[in-house]
């Protein structure tokens, strides 16, 4: 069973779960590319995963068989475990509680050649809204108090398979960088009483020159603070505390702008491995008036991750103006993010 | 010049530094192994690094010349750069400074192919005094709130020169992370008026199973709620909050522990690039009943740092009790521990 063990000096809580360190590619170098006919992810290996939670079927076919175009299965080697009870309990002068939590994968497409950037904005429709689907199922289950969407996109980014897919993960506690966030925008509220994203958004939207792509209701631009170069946020113009408040409508304009930022990250970045997490407002309490969900991007470009990720302390060699320049400057041929 | 911003919700500082993105060797795949008479670090190549700040000599050998066993000098590459002024100001909603303070490189040996591990116990001593010396010379200046001092060993780990150098950097902010360990312990502190550090060296001993090396005055664990496989702490057993405070006759000891910490590690792991950090209370308010200074470790394991980049969440796949185990239980000649 895994375990969530509390650092006593500053209160962050960590998943100790060995057996997820029993998978096959976990430890070493890359792994090679795997065939396809290998892929747990690809139609017709269906029995190598464990059995689907929910599937997009468009041909009325099976579950578990081929026919599927997305499919959210739990994760084979998961960090938390969905049975049990929490147990809070002490260690000496620590503090634990079992690793009760859900860890799910989304698998974004039966195309194992395809990277989510190089779906139709329809497909990623799709999995933008299996998140949404997934989340309001988990957060019925009151042993969670949040819900994290997130995709690590090739090896340097973490992913272990290579067939593309999202993941995610429910805890029984809120992440420590989460409720930093929480606890920041409430100060600010506080104080000012409105949403920092509302004004940072206005910031933005009058200063330009940190703009990656924008759509009616969506933007994309480079934080004023980055820590890493290319670091891009992408959010909802409008307040709004949870993805779960994003309706089906949004979801194809945000399948559109998210398709034009991976696109113009990959093409301007010679194919980057990334990470994108998904902040959300915790759950059970979705809708605040100081917090506002958005999705980081985090390109993981070679060596310049070394030194932050070693020391704590971020030093960005590329400026977010530059960054942005850069990526909004980039040709990208108009019909390559049509929706269809 | 560099800028430090910060971040709006969180209160975070970041280095933008352009300067340093200029470095050769900074963006992109891992260099060459450098021959040494192409090395910077190299004697014999005094020329191709800034003048040197100290250097330890014992032969009476003139400055920026061959003839040293340890160098300090600027960072070629600084991210924050010594003149000019500190001009906070506002830019719209958001926060900036100029990014003044020092960087500097602590060339460890004039031997370009000894790693920090293999080098006599006497040697890594003199390391860790150039650490307290230049610590001493620079709290003098008042632009400056915190010292850190680090070592990034190995290119995964963010190593830009091959030959065996440490680095510090002294900032006109407190690194975040550094501010969460005082506020915690703080916390702490008023709540049972102990030092928190002090408790977990009781705990540790008492335990016994998360203890790697131990000394008379030092010991090295694996933290409980370890974020990483083989993350290893050092630090004193009576209080002390600084590192200042440790004076010249345990600097050997702590060398002795630090040398067979990484020759474990070094051994046990393939000789894995790492990361360490010293983490001390801030300049100006060095004694502190509440803070314990002590080095953080951090062995860079491949793919298994991955997740947790990414998504601020830690998943440590390996038990601390069975990484102590595993370093403990490996057999280290005495004799390469010595101290000369």
């Amino acid at each position: 069973m895994p375990e969530l063990r509390k650092d006593p000096i500053i209160g962050r809580w960590v998943i100790i779960s060995t057996e997820r360190g029993k998978r096959p590619t976990n430890i070493g170098r890359p792994e090679r590319r795997v065939h396809p006919h290998a892929c747990p992810f690809c139609p017709g290996n269906e029995t190598a995963t464990p059995p689907e939670i929910i599937a997009y079927r468009k041909d009325g076919s099976e579950p578990n068989k081929p026919g599927w175009t997305l499919r959210v299965v739990s994760n084979k080697y998961p960090a938390l475990i969905i049975e049990g009870s929490l147990t809070r309990e002490p260690q000496g002068i620590y503090d634990r509680m079992n690793g009760i939590g859900a860890h799910e994968v989304i698998i974004e497409t039966p195309l194992h050649e395809m990277d989510l950037a190089d779906l139709p904005a329809v497909q990623i429709r799709d999995v933008l809204w299996a998140y949404r689907e997934r989340y309001l199922d988990l957060q019925r289950d009151h042993r969670f108090k949040y819900i994290m969407m997130f995709k690590n996109q090739g090896e340097p980014a973490g992913a272990s398979v290579e067939h593309s897919h999202s993941q995610l993960i429910a805890t029984p506690i809120i992440p420590k960088r989460v409720a930093e966030e929480l606890t920041g925008a409430k100060k600010y509220y506080d104080y000012k009483e409105r949403c920092i994203f509302c004004d940072i958004i206005r910031q933005e939207l009058t200063d330009q020159d940190r703009i990656v792509a924008e759509t009616d209701s969506f933007m994309a631009f480079e934080p004023y603070a980055s820590r890493f170069p290319f670091e891009t946020w992408l959010l909802p113009k409008a307040h709004m505390s949870s993805y779960i408040e994003t309706e089906i409508d949004m979801h194809t304009e945000l399948a559109v702008i998210l398709k034009e930022v991976l696109l113009r990250l990959k093409q301007g970045l010679a194919d980057p491995s990334y990470n994108y997490i998904l902040h959300t407002s915790p759950v059970g309490d979705e809708y605040r008036e100081y917090f506002h969900w958005h999705m980081e991007i985090i390109p993981k470009l070679t060596r310049v991750a070394g030194f932050e990720w070693g020391t704590g302390f971020y030093i960005n060699p590329t400026r977010p103006e530059d960054a942005a320049r850069f990526l909004r400057e980039l040709t990208i041929p108009k019909e390559t993010i049509s929706v269809w």
